[in-house]
């Protein structure tokens, strides 16, 4: 049986590229459907995600997986024994799901809140992302991806934020570059891969997208 | 080498309930550790989990592993495969991960307010966590557990959790028997496994301790 695998998606969501980065790792052909969010979710979503009703969603065979660490597992359990994105070690698989949860909770929550917001919680946003991204800096320390040599799961997790940085750093007025060094290298690297460089959105675009939720937000 | 299994815990803590009841489950013997929460932190504590500073930590021949599904998934790679918490099938995997994702996102952070607040807010929180329950139940059906006869993975995720009935129906003022009837059969077919009836904490000194904390918070 031809296999039937279909993603559902928005092109400036980390969490839909984490999706993208993983499938494309492993060579798996798939049907990318954008999503039009938030108001007009399609009925197909409402179906496969009646829990969350939030992208991504992966459909295989008819069947759906939902959160996106979840789908990079899920990816990682069923295509490309050859070349794993968690490692094989339970203790090293332990610590790389360790950090990409510390993602969701400590580097993602002050990002969004740091383009969206003015002054004071701004400030604190800005400063606890990059206190958020000097932690995961650390655990990469001099290695070429968070693994060592290979880039895996925490990798995928992390490398969306990226596309972030541009727009960060004009609309708060701070520098990674300055901020964590050896992530923004990290982050180049990365962008050398192909499932990478094809899965992230381009950071202009981002920043525009980032100015127009902004806009949004503040005349509420 | 003997091996060295240390588990820094906290007697009412649903998610140190969970690493208790998977390591009973997989025979592991463990050195439980009971913290002085949360003003007198063990140096144990802060030098194995120095990001989120909490507990459950399992430390495994001196090398820690935190968060508590992380944890159980951790014992399952390392101990016992003859009897393995999480499916085989790695979409069985998902769902079982999606819904335990569920747990913290959608039950613990309405219970917790269940029983700390007063007024609207209470009601809205037991309101949630009720519907939060239910939409659980509607996974479980009527298997005897979540994955079918098996005692597994989901099921370690949300047992802890029924120990909070009797406090938050004294507290708020429901009926679980009601509202979610094949969830509480269910979690009277777990309490006869010796895993859960040993790690679970006493359900009239969680309605004490929840007591305790509520005035403290109300006193605020």
């Amino acid at each position: 049986m031809a296999e039937e695998v279909i993603l559902l998606d928005l092109w400036s969501s980390p969490f839909g590229t984490r999706a993208r980065i993983a499938l494309r790792e492993k060579g798996v052909h798939f049907d990318l459907r954008e999503e039009d969010l938030p108001s007009n979710k399609s009925p197909l979503l409402l179906q496969m995600n009646p829990v969350h009703k939030k992208i991504p969603v992966l459909i295989h065979n008819g069947k759906p997986v939902c959160e996106s660490h979840i789908i990079i597992q899920y990816i990682d359990e069923t295509w490309g024994p050859e070349s794993p994105l968690l490692p094989s070690d339970p203790h090293e698989r332990a610590r790389a799901r360790f950090w990409a949860d510390y993602v969701d909770k400590k580097i993602f929550p002050p990002g969004r809140t740091a383009y969206r917001s003015t002054g004071e919680a701004q400030e604190a946003a800005k400063k606890e992302f990059i206190e958020g991204l000097k932690a995961v800096e650390g655990e990469l320390g001099d290695k070429a991806y968070f693994g060592g040599e290979r880039f895996g799961f925490l990798d995928v997790s992390l490398i969306p934020f990226y596309s972030w940085f541009y727009a960060v750093e004009t609309l708060t007025g701070c520098s990674f570059e300055e901020e964590c060094p050896k992530l923004v290298r990290w982050g180049k690297r990365c962008m050398q891969r192909e499932s990478v460089a094809r899965s992230l959105p381009d950071q202009h675009k981002v920043y525009d997208r980032m100015s127009e939720i902004r806009k949004k937000v503040q005349a509420q």
